[in-house]
């Protein structure tokens, strides 16, 4: 099937095209679209069907959108929905190494750091059909940042039952276990079972 | 798996427990709760996610709910999310004949009779897990009722590549081209996917 990634990242087109291996992944602007809906939305779902909607308005064949964050429970599920404009002033974006360093300061003195990656997938195949996962991965929060894999909150979320951060972990490790690698099995697999029976993809 | 239908009527629950056929399907009586959650929701997928999370709240385990309905082009997408409430007046809920009545009149000597049924399944997994499948099946108003079979709008919606209405469709049909049916397997799948990877299940 040939899809079309709700998203300007070409990282972000290069981890979707190695999940949705058998199709065909391009970016907005592969079609000339300049592509920056507003991200309106209250929730991850809200967010990555608002990502959906608005660029199958313009392409009007599959699209795949997601959002995803870090939800950390004693800070009331923050940073969430907010997780890439984290202690944002002034309209200037934190580098992930300032923003970790935000929170840890925020969790300082804290003994409930549970917390969980929480990603959701929306692929949409017309106006009105359309499918959606939402997975987690589970943690508590670091004292402080290990590993250098990875990017963004990965270094301060720690894993108990490997006894590692997710920056520690082999990209293998990672996909198997994180929110992304799980929620873009299950969206693949919906996709296979979806192409077998429809002669129009 | 063990798994909720978040509504409180025995029919859905035998044609829930007919397509998870390697799943038990319990009502919320069964586990001796009142299930009567308000539908504020603007779309199937709200309305859905809605009944799931307040069942999930109760249960504390997998969840599933639905919401369905017939949208009609000519009238905005009327009834919709309304499907079940089409004229009602007073809080008197009108019979399904009496509904297809008001709608072949509402369509009286409007040309673009193109509709089709939604059907938005949730499951709910844990709190922050779930996945979505909306599947439709697209028709049109037929110009007056046909068929015994079926429930709801059934008789009014006519199927061109078939040559019969909704109402005139065998079980076997009914289930291989409905929204629910084809909603139904895709969440099936998705269920036994995800039953296979996880041993908590």
């Amino acid at each position: 099937m040939h899809i079309y990634l709700a998203s300007g990242n070409r990282h972000k087109q290069e981890e979707f095209a190695a999940i949705l291996k058998d199709h065909q992944v391009s970016l907005p602007a592969d079609a000339g679209i300049e592509f920056n809906p507003d991200e309106t939305g209250k929730t991850f779902l809200e967010n990555a069907l608002l990502k959906a909607q608005a660029l199958y308005e313009s392409v009007k064949c599959p699209v795949i959108a997601d959002d995803s964050g870090l939800c950390i429970d004693a800070l009331g599920g923050k940073p969430g929905i907010y997780s890439a404009r984290y202690g944002m002033e002034n309209g200037i974006q934190l580098e992930a190494a300032e923003r970790n360093q935000l929170v840890l300061q925020q969790m300082k003195g804290i003994t409930n750091r549970s917390c969980r990656f929480v990603c959701c997938i929306v692929i949409m195949l017309d106006a009105n059909r359309f499918f959606t996962v939402q997975e987690t991965c589970e943690g508590v929060i670091a004292e402080e940042p290990h590993g250098e894999h990875g990017f963004g909150y990965d270094p301060i979320v720690y894993l108990p039952e490997l006894g590692k951060t997710v920056a520690e972990l082999t990209a293998e490790e990672k996909n198997r276990l994180s929110h992304r690698g799980k929620a873009g099995r299950l969206a693949v697999h919906c996709l296979s079972e979806i192409s077998k029976t429809e002669s129009t993809f």
